[in-house]
C-alpha cells in the first residue's frame, strides 16, 4: 500500500474517530421515508442534513416527469452534450433556466461540481486573473487549479481586501474575474454583493456569482442573493446547482454575455463527460416550475430558516451571522462536536458534522439545513433535542425550570414500513478520545 | 465580451463551419425511438455515434427498476456521498461492481470524468510520479492538472517509450502510476497491456486501467481489456463508468489495495459533489447485472463490430487498426470528412465527426460506435451508405458493376411518430470552405 502511505496519518485519524463510535463521514441511508424523514441504523430519523431546501425530492409531479421520462427515452444519454447527448429535454432545461434568470444563454453540465470546473477553468486563461473568496467551495478550488490563470485569494466577505487585490493587478493586463457564492456552504453566511459590485465596477472586472445554496431560497423571485441584493445586471456568469432547490443533480451557468455560447467548444468538464439523463432532466425542469410558481415554499423556508435559526440562538449556542437555511451551531472543539453528532443520531437527528481543516478558522460545528417540508413541530423538537444535549454535554448552562417530560417525541418507530424498527441505543456520553481534526 | 477574446478565433472557425450547413457539435435529438434509432431534424435516424454498446438504454427491467427507485426514495439525494448522499443504492452497486470485478474495494463517482479526475488527482501526490499515456482521454489529462505530481507523456500505445521513461525516473523517490485505457474512444485501439505489466513489474509502478470504452466488451465475463488479456492480478486500479454499455451516468473505481477506503476522505472530486439520484444508480444495478447474465450481448456486439470493421475496410475506407465497437473511418482532409457527415446525417444516419486538433497525428475522421442492437441490416446499411458517399466524394474508386437500386432504405418515415416526418433535405455537395481544424 506504499501508494497510500501518503493518507496513514489521515487513516489513523479516521480509524481513531470510527473505534470511538459511530462514522459521521459513512452515514447510509436505509431507506428515505420523505423529503426530511430517513431511515439510519434501523431508526427513523429527522433529516437536517441535507440541501433539500424547498423539500421536492418527492415532488409527484416531479417524480411522475421523471418516470415518464425513462419510458420515453430510457435511461440514458450514453454521449457527451456535443456527440450525441443532447436531447430536447436538455435544450428545453436550458431554456427554462435562462428564461428564469432573464439571461440570453445558458449550458447544462452533468454535476454542480463540473459547472464550476468547466466556468471557471475557461472563462480566465493564462494570460488573465482569477480573484476567489478564501472560503470558496471546493470546486471553484479545483477549477482554480484545473484553470491557467493565476489566482489571487481575498478574506472571505472582504470588499476592502478585494479592492485591495484588485488595486495591485490594477496595471497588469488580462482581464479578472471575481468569484463569490451567494451562501456559503458552511456558516450560512451570504456574499456583501452590493459592495463587490462597486469593486468589480472601480476595476472593470468580472463577477461570478455561485447561487448553489440560494437559488430557491433568496429574492423574490428565487433567483438568489444577486436578485435580493438587486444586483443582477452587475452579475456577468450565475452558476447553479440542481442538487439542492431542484432535487436532482447537475448544475448550469446562465449568462448574457455576448458569445456565450463558444464555450461549449471550449469548456472541457462539458465537452468531455456524458450528459445527463431525461429522467434527471426532467425532474429538474419540474422542479424549477414549481420552484416558479409556488413562491410559498420560499417563505415557508424563510420562515423555518428564522424559527430553527432563533431557536438555537435563543437556547444559547453560537451560531452563524445570519438567518439562512444553512445553520451553523459552533462547537469549536471537535471531539465534543463528534460526540454532539452521534447523540443527534442516536436520538434520531441527523445533521452534518464539520472538523477542521474543512471549517472556517479551525472551528468544529454541526451543519444543519432546513427545508421548507420541516414542520413547525421537526424544528421545536430539532431545538429542544439540541437544547437538550447542548446542557448535557455542559455547552449551555442548565436549566433546571424546565419540564422536558412532554416534548414531542418526534421520530416515532413506524412498524409499517420495514427496515424502520427502532432499536433505540443506549445514549452515550461523550468519549474524551474522539478524534479530533479529521481533514 | 472581452473575458471571451481569446476564443475568438475557434468562434470564427465555428461560425465558418455552422454557415456551411449542419452544426456538427450541436446535434439535437428530437426524439429517441430505441437505443439504436432516433430523430434528428425531424428525420429517422440511425444511430452509429453513440457509446451504447450493449444497446440496454430501454432495457425494460433497468427502466422498471429506475422508475421504482423514483418512487421509493425520490428524484435525488440533495447531498454528497459524505454526507447524506449514501442511500442502500449506492452502497449495493459499489458491492456488485467490487464482486463484478473480484476486488475488495469500490467507489461509486457522480460522473466517469470525477471517476478519473478523484482517483488520479489523488493516488499521486507532489512527491510521486503520473505516467499517462499521450493519446489519453480527456478526463485523465484535467485530472493530471488538478492533482500535484508531475507528469510524464509516453508515446501512445508504446511499451519501449513507456520503459524508458521509467528508466528515467528510476532512482527518483516517489511512487509511479501509469494510466491506460481498455479502448481507446478515436480509434477504438486497444492498449498493448501485458507489455505494459512487463514494464510497470520492471520498475515497480503502479497500472491504473480505464475501461470506460472495454467493459462490457471485452473479456469473458465483460470485464474489459485486462480480463482479455489474462494481466487482472497486475491492474491496481480499474477505473469505469456507467454511461457507457450501462447506458446511465456515474463512473467507479475498484482495487484491492489495502487502505482504499480512505480514499473516500481524501479524494475531492467524491466528496464535494452531489451523490447520483437513486433511479439512476438502480438502472445501473439492473445493467450490471443483464452484463453479467447475458453475454450474448457481447457476443452479437463483437460479430456486429466485425461486420462493420470488415464491411468498411473491405469497401476500401482506412480504418483503424482493430475490429473493435468504436470503428474510425480516417478521411484526413477536415472539410471533406465534415461534409461526408452531413451527407450520412441528411441520409439519416448519425456518427460522431472527430476533427484535429482533437484527434491523434492531426487526422479528420468519422467515428462510429456499433451496438449490440443493431441489426445485420443496420450495418448493412450504414456500410452501404457509407460506401456509397465515399465513391461520391472521390474518397473510394467507383464500382460501376454495383447496383445501388435495391439497397435498404431503412430509416423510412415514421408517421405513427410526433416529430419524425421526414424533410428529406436535397443531397449537398462537399463544400470547400467547410471549417477546417476545429479546435
Amino acid at each position: 500500500m506504499a501508494i497510500l502511505d501518503k493518507f496513514s496519518q489521515l487513516a489513523a485519524r479516521y480509524d481513531a474517530l470510527k473505534q470511538s463510535g459511530g462514522d459521521p463521514f459513512s452515514i447510509k441511508f436505509d431507506d428515505i421515508i420523505s423529503s426530511v424523514e430517513g431511515v439510519v441504523n434501523g431508526k427513523r430519523t429527522l433529516l437536517f442534513g441535507t440541501n433539500n431546501y424547498l423539500g421536492l425530492t418527492f415532488d409527484p409531479v416531479a417524480m411522475e416527469r421523471s418516470i415518464e421520462a425513462i419510458r420515453t427515452h430510457g435511461t440514458g444519454t450514453t454521449g457527451s452534450r456535443i456527440a450525441n447527448g443532447s436531447y430536447r429535454e436538455h435544450e428545453r432545461l436550458e431554456r427554462e433556466l435562462a428564461d428564469f434568470y432573464g439571461r440570453k444563454h445558458c449550458m447544462v453540465f452533468s454535476t454542480g461540481y463540473q459547472a464550476n470546473l468547466a466556468m471557471i477553468s475557461t472563462l480566465v486563461g493564462k494570460d488573465d486573473h482569477l480573484i476567489i473568496d478564501a472560503d470558496s467551495h471546493a470546486s471553484i478550488y479545483d477549477a482554480s487549479r484545473l484553470g491557467h490563470a493565476p489566482v489571487v485569494r481575498f478574506r472571505h466577505n472582504n470588499p476592502d481586501d478585494l479592492a485591495k487585490r484588485l488595486a495591485r493587478l490594477k496595471d497588469v493586463p488580462g482581464e479578472k474575474l471575481i468569484v463569490a457564492e451567494g451562501i456559503y456552504s458552511m456558516l450560512g453566511d451570504t456574499a456583501p454583493l452590493k459592495e463587490f459590485v462597486d469593486v468589480k465596477r472601480e476595476f472593470g472586472a468580472y463577477l461570478m456569482v455561485d447561487e448553489a445554496h440560494s437559488m430557491g431560497v433568496l429574492g423574490q423571485r428565487g433567483r438568489g442573493l444577486a436578485e435580493r441584493e438587486g444586483v443582477e445586471d452587475d452579475v456577468d456568469f450565475v452558476v447553479g446547482t440542481f442538487s439542492k432547490s431542484l432535487a436532482s443533480v447537475g448544475g448550469f451557468c446562465v449568462s448574457s454575455i455576448e458569445g456565450f455560447e463558444i464555450l461549449r467548444l471550449a469548456a472541457r468538464p462539458y465537452m468531455f463527460t456524458a450528459s445527463l439523463p431525461p429522467a434527471v432532466i426532467s425532474s429538474t425542469i419540474s422542479a424549477l416550475e414549481t420552484l416558479r410558481k409556488e413562491p410559498q415554499r420560499r417563505q415557508k423556508l424563510r420562515a423555518n430558516s428564522r424559527r430553527f435559526y432563533d431557536g438555537l440562538k435563543n437556547a444559547g449556542f453560537t451560531v452563524g451571522p445570519e438567518a439562512n437555511p444553512i445553520v451553523a451551531v459552533i462547537l469549536n472543539d471537535a471531539a465534543v462536536a463528534t460526540a454532539f453528532w452521534r447523540r443527534l443520531v442516536d436520538e434520531g437527528m441527523y445533521l452534518n458534522l464539520a472538523l477542521p481543516p474543512a471549517t472556517p478558522n479551525s472551528s468544529a460545528f454541526l451543519r444543519s439545513s432546513v427545508s421548507a417540508a420541516h414542520t413547525n413541530e421537526h424544528i421545536d423538537f430539532a431545538i429542544e433535542l439540541m437544547t437538550r444535549i447542548g446542557r448535557e454535554f455542559g455547552i449551555l448552562p442548565d436549566a433546571e425550570a424546565v419540564d422536558y417530560s412532554n416534548v414531542t417525541q418526534f421520530p416515532r418507530v413506524s412498524a409499517e414500513r420495514p427496515g424502520a424498527r427502532a432499536a433505540k441505543a443506549p445514549a452515550r456520553r461523550p468519549a474524551a478520545d474522539v478524534g479530533a481534526g479529521m481533514a
